[in-house]
């Protein structure tokens, strides 16, 4: 979000239940952007560039621009699941801001750990800071999260839900390096890895958004469970978008996750098919130097579109989102209050960009 | 500490009020160890097995061995101020443990950052489980130090107070890594680094005791100011044997800050005298490749002498004891209770090992 919309939370009117998916991550980023703002300006000078800039507050200089955080999913699964509690609009905002800044803190170190030049479309914070200026940063940004949880809701059970979340995505990051060095990955490890790297994070922030509003354990617990499946439906369409997204939406080079052999859920689909199409793609996935050239990048698309993964794969996230819904359907909340999480839910597991 | 040595918490029995600051060290070691031992054994197996090489339980394929995490000064001020409020023995041993996951979560990103190969006397976890094993084992440890935080007293102000050192311990680590690119670095400048760097989170171990042991305010934020202060005497006696400890007890090499050309304060404070040492050790550290040789390293060393640093050094470390312990004083807690403070304190300013 740029800085003319970085507002005072208190004097931002919620857009009514009907309203469209980019509708509700608009209004999430105007709620949370101030609280994020008022917590990082708390930072050390130096920490304090390296995360805006990351935010896309500003430039390496402290200079302003527009390039936001992002899409800002997780906070908007905050700020919904409170007011499916019936919460007031703005409810649960730091807690949104939190999520938000444990997300970006794994970002962050993920971008060191995987020598990515590019984050949403500009160069790497550690490409700009170095390796030490972005891994102290990422922790800035992690310690900072945790404490900004404390501030709305129950202290405890809040951070606990965090606390789990992190340590779950920061064992799916462990899984995923370990799969890169692997021979073969099998479908359900890809599966877990995925619920542990994106899930867990999703279910926490719906789940922090539930007792920010109120919730019993029944309705914390079901949605919660809600926010894992959609995670694992969202990281599945992330996978899709991953080899077939447009690089200009995505702001990453097409066929980006064949480029770096990355085994994500379609790639590991496809290799545990049958047919050539699996034995071609082994060939080219161990080839070395290999999948630098934008034909054999095509044809790597090829076979596993023909292999069949892309298709499985969407099949697989269509599930999580019916698993996700039934979740919500299990909180007995009436339907016009649950709505908006609906309509976002089909977004992110549907979408294409 | 070694596994014999883990034992609950509940069946050690603290030594008396006028026991040695080893003993009290020794006893730190033996009711945290337990504690860290339950709360890592929670993480995900493949940040389990970074963390407990770290902590030196066991080796890089999870066999035992007794290593050890270091002298466990952070527990022991935790343990030893919840003492002095009156807490019965054992009180705020997961405060204890929070404090000393904090420091290695800091220790384990420092060695990446700073390409440091040994820790402990033995290979940095970076240079056996690659540097996205320690980023990541880092961030467990990090983030599992809040949580745990919140398990002895009151939740909140405990949070606060470990993410608030946490923070400034970030900051203290990026004016450490400015002062290494900068040409001049004032002994002001020098100071205040220590002070976030090290004296935040030994106050944080004194708030956290004194918390946990049901403080006032005052007692509270007087005990803080003590372990910051005495955190600044540890630092300076830290930089007087990165130059002249015993390689064999601090388990670094001999010189090791000279070879790095760290502008530890010895060495500040020596570049700010007038003579012509000031002139020769400057012109040695700008020298590259420099400091290699054992004779210029005994040369440099003998400069930050002749220069004055060491002196001025240890004074300094003197005056900052005798400021903590008038900080311990306005607690107002009778003198048998903060004896064992006293007693360590003096210990931590004045040793030589």
């Amino acid at each position: 979000m740029n800085a003319a919309e970085a507002t005072d939370t208190s004097t931002q009117t919620a857009p009514a239940d009907d309203a469209g998916p980019e509708t509700w991550l608009h209004h999430a980023r105007k709620v949370t952007d101030p609280v994020l703002r008022e917590a990082v300006d708390c930072l050390h000078p130096q920490a304090r560039i390296v995360v805006g800039y990351h935010l896309g507050w500003w430039d390496a200089h402290g200079r302003p621009v527009t390039a936001g955080w992002g899409k800002a999913v997780r906070p908007a699964l905050v700020l919904l699941s409170a007011r499916a509690l019936g919460a007031r609009s703005g409810t649960g905002a730091h807690c949104a801001a939190a999520v938000q800044l444990a997300h970006d803190s794994s970002l962050l170190h993920d971008d060191i750990i995987d020598r990515d030049d590019t984050r949403r479309h500009r160069p790497a914070a550690w490409r700009v800071f170095g390796v030490a200026g972005a891994l102290l940063g990422g922790d800035a940004m992690l310690a900072l999260a945790v404490s900004l949880v404390q501030h709305d809701g129950p202290s405890r059970p809040a951070t606990a839900a965090l606390n789990e979340a992190v340590q779950e995505f920061i064992g799916g990051q462990f899984e995923d390096i370990d799969f890169e060095e692997r021979a073969e990955v099998s479908l359900a490890e890809c599966t877990t890895m995925a619920a542990r790297k994106t899930g867990a994070l999703m279910g926490a922030a719906c789940r922090l958004g539930a007792l920010t509003g109120g919730a019993d354990e029944v309705q914390a617990a079901e949605l919660g469970s809600f926010g894992r499946s959609l995670g694992l439906a969202f990281q599945h369409v992330d996978d899709l978008l991953g080899i077939w997204g447009d690089p200009g939406a995505t702001g990453k080079p097409a066929g980006a996750d064949l480029h770096a052999r990355k085994k994500s859920l379609p790639v590991v689909a496809a290799l545990g098919s049958d047919g050539r199409e699996a034995a071609e793609l082994a060939e080219l996935y161990a080839r070395d130097p290999a999948l630098d050239d934008a034909d054999i990048l095509r044809r790597a698309a090829s076979l596993v579109e023909r292999a069949g993964g892309r298709q499985r794969v969407g099949g697989l996230a269509r599930r999580h989102l019916t698993e996700a819904l039934d979740h919500l359907d299990a909180t007995r909340l009436p339907a016009s209050d649950t709505r908006p999480l609906r309509t976002l839910a089909a977004w992110l597991a549907l979408r294409d960009h």
